[in-house]
């Protein structure tokens, strides 16, 4: 993984912007980071007045970096797209390490669970009767597999995931250490004698080139499923209730909790730390920006935050407003004492 | 487990409303996923209203309802409680698969640990010395039980719960994967030179009919217990710090995190990411609204919000309120000015 | 461990106030739980008044307390600080049971590994290829510690760590259970046609005498390093973002979540359940107050709180303003009336 500036541009599919050959380079790392024999990158053409200054002070030997970005103070390499360039290099100097197929020895694996032979199934795992493990899967160390559950082909399952009996998890998406798929949901029939559960008898199940982050929680759905659509992102630690059906390449992110049977319609995003209450729709394309509560349906398209809900700009008017309201209260306690001095001498 | 909907009815319990014998039965679903085999619930009367049109276009055979929910516009199943219905049905159709009690041979059990004869230990387990396995427990795959700690009778820890030494677990309580119970809690003694671990020394002790969700984490008490009261429910992430005191009855929404020394009363409930400063005391049967914050002391029986926390009715009318602030400013600055000129023109 | 006031005094290297030898004590417990055969202790001089009922009623055989806490109702231990006390009688009658070096016979450790024979690996522990694990660390039950991975002296890894590959702990560091140390970072390069993965290629770097909770994720770098600083403590179930950096011997409470690229210079405060927007810098010894969201850049030796962040006296000024806003929309109805009467008569 050592090619001159020149070579490296030919196999990233990019255009060598400086003198060629150039050096030869071993690896890529940030602007500020990256040593004489590493490349660098720009992902975001706005960013290049904002940046200016370090890739100046920068030692790479290269930057990666827009067509469209303009002249650079260091030599560059051009992609229609800087990310295209970015994916590139970082898939040729950082490969995915190749898959040995087979079972650790170690491992725990039914006779009654199919898994195919392509498959890798790691240390101290657990895969229980009636589970099915799809083509090149990838399952770490200790991960839990229930009975019934289903991965699909090029899955990858970190250390220590559960994946609960029954639930499913479509092709090539990815679950990181210490997620709980198929937890049971929360939820209990009150009376004055207590909490009585309600079985949870449903499943969860995960769609295709999902990534669900480390220590997230899905519960399955009290009957039927909870849904996770196709692409979707969901950042650590967040919890998803019984019954949630979340879109199509949503992205979801730490620490959010969604409450029962709520609905994202696809391409939601929730930043940080949004909550939702139960039973609620979030229109398709709709931002909830961070900290925000759901606390009634989002039509499609919006960009809403605070609690209750509102129009994002909004919100940020009142955050603004707010920070006068101790003048305002003594403004009004002077009025009020002006005009009852007008009214006075009338 | 196919039954007619007349014999369904009798083994259930309830009163069927509608042609004899009907048509043969094999499960349970919500009212639009049934399927014309399968029955499905309306468990609150106040429902009817909202989902009449949704009754009308179920396939299901039949609804489970309570007596006193009207005419419905298919057979039903009618119990005192269409919750009694729904428990006894979801029981029918779901039961729960029979303990194989044993030690998976892939478990590490201490020859030091008690285990009950009729307990079930799962693949790769762990039992440490000193540890006690109650009758009937259910010890999943992967779960780890520390030094000395005790687990109750017909308790089911599920896959990869960490229970650490010294902790113990009522009889019939439910612990979901990933959570961890007895946990170092967070005290520091802390100087110019850093912060100085206090060892925390204290268990946790969590009661009979508990269940705890998945990823919560209960921290040990620095001295003495950190305690959760029979039939308490908590719901997934939720944190517990060191020498908390949950009583009997209580519900813990997902998220919520309750700090150092303080305690809840019987029959509270804190709605989702609800927070708690240190060594305050909720009373019983006292609700926190969602995201509220408990700054201080609340007596029993409230319904609070906010932060800091007040009535909720008020929080209610400050909400209301807020999105009138922008208004209200520019209103008082009309207002200075069209006084200013009446004194100027008085 | 049994001895009387006395010799325990002297043991514990404290002068004794009280009659000599006094009883034979036994362990520490609060001062509401301790009995005749305990030691207690009053950590707190300005605690003196507020606990001195409490001491009244205390069975405690004596107190461990400071020099300057003044005259005590019962016989105590004085020491300079009573913290100085307090962690010398927990070590004394809580001691660290000692460490059994050595591979449990169920771990599965990678011959390609380098386990310093002073070090224990838990049952059924997996250490991959390539890790390195130091003097007296000890590995517990099921830690997963990841190719490449290394692990300091003296550092304890609680049952179910997961340390991923290439991340580093330093010495004497302590991670409690479920807590997951280098997931990838939530980083996607977005388009009409979905979010495709940026992969996550550099590590995390625990420095030394760090304490992480239980159920904590810490996200691997984009590139680079994810770091957190010397003598920092972490709480249960926070979540670090890829490229965070946190200082030296900072404190973050439970259920806090800092998001990609920002930094916490050196012991900075961040209470429960505050968060961090990315790419912001926190001032040294900044403390930001109970559910506080970081929205730019902090100063150091700031106390903030709010959202957005406010110096903490004016988010308490505007906390206590918003009570009165209702009302304060009346009364500038009223002005209104009362001023559009005034300008009618004049």
């Amino acid at each position: 993984m050592a090619l001159t500036l020149e070579a490296l541009a030919r196999t990233l599919g990019g255009r060598l912007d400086g003198p060629t050959p150039g050096p030869v380079v071993t690896g890529i790392a940030s602007i500020a980071e990256a040593g004489p024999d590493q490349i660098t990158f720009l992902t975001e053409v706005k960013q290049v007045g904002r940046h200016l200054d370090e890739l100046k002070a920068s030692r790479a030997a290269a930057v990666i970096a827009a067509e469209k970005a303009g002249p650079l103070p260091l030599p560059s390499i051009r992609f229609l797209s800087a990310y295209e360039g970015l994916l590139a290099a970082l898939a040729y100097f950082h490969p995915e390490p190749p898959l040995r197929s087979g079972f650790h020895p170690t491992a725990f694996v039914d006779e009654d669970a199919m898994v195919d032979p392509t498959a890798m199934i790691g240390p101290l795992a657990v895969i229980e009767a009636g589970a099915v493990i799809g083509p090149r899967a990838r399952i770490d160390a200790q991960v839990f597999v229930g009975r019934g559950a289903r991965v699909g082909a090029g899955v990858h399952l970190y250390p220590q995931v559960v994946l609960r009996e029954g639930c499913c998890v479509g092709d090539d998406s990815i679950i990181h250490s210490g997620a709980v798929i198929g937890s049971d949901g929360f939820g209990f029939h009150s009376t004055a004698a207590g909490h009585a559960k309600i079985p949870q008898v449903g499943v969860v199940e995960i769609g295709a080139r999902v990534e669900i982050g480390a220590n997230v929680t899905i519960d399955r759905a009290t009957m039927g499923r909870t849904t996770v659509g196709d692409g979707t992102k969901i950042d650590n630690l967040v919890h998803l209730a019984h019954n949630v059906q979340v879109g199509k390449d949503c992205l979801i992110v730490a620490q959010v909790g969604i409450s029962g049977s709520t609905i994202l319609e696809d391409r939601v995003t929730l930043a940080g730390q949004v909550g939702t209450v139960g039973h609620v729709r979030v229109g398709q394309g709709t931002t909830v920006a961070a900290r925000g509560v759901v606390t009634e349906d989002v039509p499609p398209g919006q960009l809403v935050s605070g609690f209750p809900l509102k129009p994002h700009s909004e919100e940020k008017r009142i955050m603004m407003a707010l920070r006068k309201l101790p003048d305002l209260l003594r403004t009004v306690r002077r009025l009020e004492e002006e005009l009852a001095q007008v009214k006075k001498n009338a």
